[in-house]
């Protein structure tokens, strides 16, 4: 078909005048314009997202030194829709040299390359906030670090047209008895609001997914709200592992072979990789025959590593190391929520470390709470909440696309006794803890729909709501009980009297031995009916 | 509080120990790692993803160039989980010397910068394809490119460590009647599926919202299926714009005056923006006595920035210039869903455009269809479909956080006769249009909740939607009526034979007659019950 005649008059362009527009931009040009994508949309999401970033970047650091968080967050208003917001911690600090790329360079940091559980994962967090702070007010973000060598201050803001930081106003300051680092900043289109939204429920929740951590909060000259520890023991340092053979793609093992130091493929396999020993070798062996297992890893082929990674799938693998992923722990999570929300039941579920896309870690952590201060409250009484959390941070924001709302909102709730989950006092917690949670948007507030995820959440929140509908069951056989005993109860002083005049014997000293009798029976009824399971997969 | 003393054994780590594994990464390997993020999770989403990409530029491309789209997609199976998937355009092709950046260096692209409302606009989506082939398959992207000057084929990759483009196999080929771009390349981790979410329903909206457009798709061996075009008229080209000042942010406007060239901040306010005219720099001077006008705008500060833009919102502006925004269209949005659909009803609404944010222009076009081949068929029945598009790209995934699908979901259908929206046959169709639509993340698959955009949303599909209670009005009145006309009818024999022995007339005459009367009062029953309406807000 001939395109020249239809063109529009003036309307055409060349490839060449089109293209003459090109260009690049840095990846903090591209989040200028497109903040909405890092959580800044919406003037109250913005100061959760805000708080958000640094509490989690405190709490990473505190566990990696080993040290119990203290953290102390400030969040004041100082124009229309304008906050400062300071968060002070008690973590190792920054080394003056990497401050700023630390808190100005998006993509940059020390965890995205490493393969172990962190609230963290992507170095774009923090300098996000110092962008936002910078677009919104034009204001650096001004930052104090201790560390157990230097002690300076300091006020940091992004080239955003090359993406490199800004230090300036560099001073030392006095020491102090502890480590720690302090961020402070101006940020416009913000909005303090104690909502389900708001930065009071986003501690509320970091605290009872992390225990150990105790923050005190200020908003504007109001008292301080204190959200306590409840345990003095800092988590497990998170390894970091070796991936499992089953979690690599073929780039993946390309990329390690290209980068690797060892002489040999064989050795470079047993040594860079989980649970992969020279039998596993002697094996893959025998599978690839055509293949030169002591050829220089560096050397290695597409088509090697493709032979490589379908073999893998044909030998039998011990399963990935599952110490890498540590949990909230179902002890702690029935504390913090009995702390929290004082429910009349309640049911924690710990499953079993599981695997997704053939080889990543994860765990999933789930609480069924009912009655009491379960559930939210809405106009008329209550409705289900879904508390999500993944790595133990909480997920405030995109709910309806999270794997775990799609995974609650799945289950047959009728089946376990709760006819309507939008009406009844009830509150699911789900944690999902993993080397690397899958989100699905560079936000971090929801959890990527992979299947093998929902279905493991499933499988845990179902177990606990097993334990919720015996428990339902029982209340309502109670109930039922209640209505029987006081039916009889009715009848227990005329038939003493009848029975006193049939038998001669004492009218009181038969009520008396009736009413035992009875009670007796009804026993259960007069013990106290609030209980709470807890249950690991077996 | 002294840290030290509760520091777990052996986990302690400096700041200087957990800072030497820093690390700088490139938004190749940010994405590399975060497919899920660009929408690559799940194979047929994948599959629909790349083909998405490609044909969006195309479109992209003709449209710029004044060009009719005519577009070719050729989907082959060849191995598992594999396909070869190739997009041949009519297009202005893509000069050599910027072939590798444009499909191989992600955020670079002749978009991001630009003012206008066009498919694409971050410069990442093609990048994104060659990169998900290259992690799943290692294999480049083949491309060939014919421009009005040069015509060549090459294969194109991403060196992930750097974001830099590999460009290998140059040659010349030979020219061909039209100029045009074919992208041919193997992506693993995919599926072919004919689904909601699949490929073929992807074009198929795609043409209602191009109705200029001209597809045409091979999946394996089967038959061609042809998408034809409905209309020769290519649209208006959209013109690059001016940004309106009630548009701008404090760092905006201070970018714009540092690479400006203009002498004078006066003149460069007049010059730069939208509906800035002299009498509005007095305006200005009259409010802001304090700034010097005549100074060089290159050296605008922040506090003088933020005064202006505070100023702005003082004095009374012309709306932004809306013809930079283009619709489909309601006649052609009537059309095609005629066409797709046949429903028996449809309501199609254009609303005027409006702002956001303070000055982004941006219009809403819903339509309403019930009946016929309207909703979407499931067990026992029919459902409520919501069909999304933005700029007129048709937006499969994400459903549930997209600010679409929570304006159609928060309308009371009740109020117009629609009982329950999951269990009618009823399609709401909504179409965004904007120089910039603010996705919610990079897969640009849901629209963000900007409550000016959600409210406008509402307004349109509640216009359409009351033409269509009255016609559901209509529809009940009309079957209750039918009754009323059946039971008079069963009278009429009776009635003609009393009638006839009472005063001696004609027993058919008589009946003819009686039926006559019957037929003019119900003369409505017996018309076309079909019924369409367009509306432009007046």
């Amino acid at each position: 078909m001939d395109d020249k005649s239809e063109k529009k008059d003036g309307a055409k362009f060349s490839a060449d005048e089109i293209f003459k527009e090109f260009k690049e931009h840095s990846i903090s040009e591209f989040f200028k314009k497109n903040r909405q994508m890092l959580g800044y949309s919406g003037k109250v999401r913005s100061l959760t997202t805000i708080v958000h970033e640094y509490v989690t970047n405190s709490i990473d650091a505190c566990e990696e030194a080993g040290i119990l968080p203290d953290l102390y967050v400030e969040i004041k208003e100082v124009g229309e829709d304008r906050y400062m917001v300071k968060v002070s911690d008690n973590g190792p600090g920054i080394p003056k040299k990497l401050i700023g790329k630390a808190l100005a360079s998006i993509l940059s940091g020390t965890k995205f390359h490493r393969y172990m559980q962190q609230r963290g994962q992507q170095g774009i967090g923090a300098s996000g906030c110092t962008l936002f702070s910078q677009i919104t007010t034009g204001k650096p973000i001004h930052v104090e670090s201790r560390t157990s060598k230097e002690s300076y201050a300091c006020d940091i803001s992004i080239d955003i047209k090359t993406n490199k930081p800004i230090v300036s106003n560099l001073s030392e300051i006095g020491p102090s008895t502890s480590t720690g680092l302090t961020v402070s900043g101006e940020f416009g289109y913000s909005k303090f609001e104690n909502s389900d939204h708001g930065v009071i429920e986003y501690l509320k929740r970091t605290v009872i997914a992390n225990p150990h951590t105790s923050i005190r909060l200020r908003v504007n000259a109001e008292p301080e709200i204190i959200f306590p520890r409840s345990t003095n023991v800092v988590p497990a340092h998170n390894k970091v592992i070796k991936p499992h053979p089953l979690g690599l793609e073929i780039n993946d093992l390309l990329d390690y072979a290209h980068a690797s130091d060892s002489r040999k493929l064989s050795s470079f396999l047993t040594e860079s990789f989980s649970r992969f020993s020279q039998d596993k070798v002697n094996e893959l062996k025998q599978i690839l025959p055509n293949i030169d297992f002591s050829k220089d890893p560096k050397t290695l082929s597409w088509g090697e590593a493709e032979q490589l990674i379908s073999a893998f799938k044909k030998v039998k693998w011990i399963s990935p190391e599952l110490d890498s992923v540590s949990t909230i722990g179902a002890e702690q999570i029935k504390v913090s929520i009995k702390n929290i929300l004082n429910p009349d039941f309640i049911s924690v579920i710990e499953r079993r470390p599981k695997v997704y896309r053939g080889g990543i870690p994860f765990v999933v952590e789930a609480a069924v709470a009912y009655g009491g201060g379960a559930g939210k409250a809405v106009e008329g009484g209550s409705a289900g909440n879904i508390m999500r959390f993944a790595n133990r941070v909480p997920l405030l924001f995109d709910s309806a696309s999270c794997a775990i709302t799609i995974a609650v909102r799945d289950i047959q709730w009728k089946r376990y006794g709760i006819g309507d989950f939008d009406s009844e006092p009830i509150t699911v917690m789900v944690n999902v803890s993993s080397v690397y949670v899958p989100y699905s948007g560079v936000g971090k507030e929801a959890i990527a729909e992979e299947d093998e995820i929902i279905d493991e959440i499933k499988l845990a929140v179902m177990d606990a709501a097993r334990n919720l509908q015996r428990y339902i069951g029982g209340v309502r056989s109670k109930s039922e009980q209640e209505t029987k005993y006081k039916a009889i109860m009715r009848y227990v002083n005329q038939l003493s009297i009848d029975l006193s005049e049939l038998t001669g014997e004492d009218k009181e000293s038969i009520h008396r031995k009736l009413k035992q009798i009875i009670e007796k029976r009804y026993k259960k009824l007069f013990e106290d009916a609030s209980q709470s399971e807890i249950q690991s997969e077996s």
